[in-house]
């Protein structure tokens, strides 16, 4: 099965928890808006009135004659066939639950430089930004990631969120770290010596072979300041 | 199979959508947080640090061993349970997919009024909601509801959401239609003439026997300016 991967190309974004997903897993897939002509394809398949079940943004994934919309949903689409998740009803449930939780973290992220309108400019919501950062860093940030390392360290050998091998919860999570240590510095050398458990687990999700690979690789796009996780040090407290 | 849902008991919130669920499907299941003693049971379920799968926050279910977080992951496990969503493993994801959209939606509804940080007052964070509301009234809503109508349009005869029978898609639409209309009657006048499609879906769904009497129950907790939906009229463009 070759995957088909439709979301902005420019930036890491939500796209990057299904990326980093086909990469752990050596999917067979295409980045179908980073090559020549994909992004008129990913906007004429969304803009296409024959479609039945149309995705309302990007990122969404084709597998054959199937199309799966929204993050969280995806990887749940993607885990049993990428073997990320484990096989009980039970533990699935339990994986897209944690994928929703790192969901509603990501709004809290994207919504410090856009609290007001995602189709403002930052410029444009400055001073609002920096109220909405404050509640970020001094709250919900402690708050989730102390969460997370919770859960982590109740799992068995906390090595793994969910289960006994690697899922697509724990690719998340490292995109988190890695994400917030770029937009947010002093925050995370603040909590990260609170956070031992999501400290380990970022390091041995980088060094997995085919990670490892990816991240050296054109495929990972650099962190910028038009993604999720943007470095604006007036926002990091 | 008795079901106990753990919700905030003052306010329909993000509770509600599976208050609905649970109602029209006629189940067997106590608000727990809403009997004597119960506001207490669920903050300790939340506190136990025996719990292995702690969830983040209301509402979680209960359904014998198993507890299950995060308001559209409940709906997906109990869809089948309620015969509330289609049998096929593409139109579940479908189902869960549109859910998830009317959950980005729910975000910036709520954001309207708390654009800030959800731990502080309105009345700390009067200014930055206006501009939020804005947003919300000018583009967000008529953009999400219009394509809520279009997928609706899309669907065979028009009446339901997804497949040709209720799901739990159709009672969360409903709960949106329900909710805006309250907490800004002046956008909904303008924008109803623009979704048919929504408006007697919402009609259908409140005349369903279940839900009528639901409804007309004390189950059913009056909107107020503590949920999701409030009725700010300065909030109301």
């Amino acid at each position: 099965m070759r995957y088909e991967l439709f979301y902005w190309p420019s930036i890491q974004g939500r796209g990057e928890f299904v990326r980093l997903a086909l990469a752990e897993a050596g999917a067979d897939y295409v980045d179908v808006a980073r090559a020549p002509g994909g992004m008129r394809r990913m906007l004429a398949l969304m803009e296409d009135p024959d479609i039945v079940r149309p995705p309302f943004a990007p990122p969404f994934l084709r597998a054959g004659r199937q199309v799966v919309a929204q993050t969280a949903n995806i990887l749940q689409f993607l885990g049993p066939r990428l073997d990320l998740v484990p096989e009980s009803e039970a533990m699935r449930l339990w994986a897209h639950q944690l994928q929703l939780t790192v969901e509603d973290l990501v709004v809290d992220i994207h919504d410090t430089h856009h609290p007001v309108a995602m189709t403002l400019y930052y410029e444009d919501q400055k001073r609002e930004a920096r109220r909405r950062a404050a509640f970020l860093t001094q709250e919900r940030a402690p708050e989730l990631l102390g969460y997370f390392e919770t859960v982590l360290g109740r799992n068995g050998t906390g090595r793994y969120m969910v289960g006994r091998s690697l899922t697509y919860v724990d690719l998340s999570l490292f995109q988190i770290v890695d994400g917030l240590r770029y937009a947010f510095p002093k925050m995370m050398s603040r909590l990260e010596p609170t956070l031992p458990g999501l400290v380990a687990l970022h390091e041995r999700v980088s060094q997995r072979s085919n990670i490892a690979v990816y991240l050296d690789s054109d495929r990972r796009i650099p962190f910028n300041e038009d993604g999720i996780f943007r470095n604006y040090p007036e926002l990091d407290g």
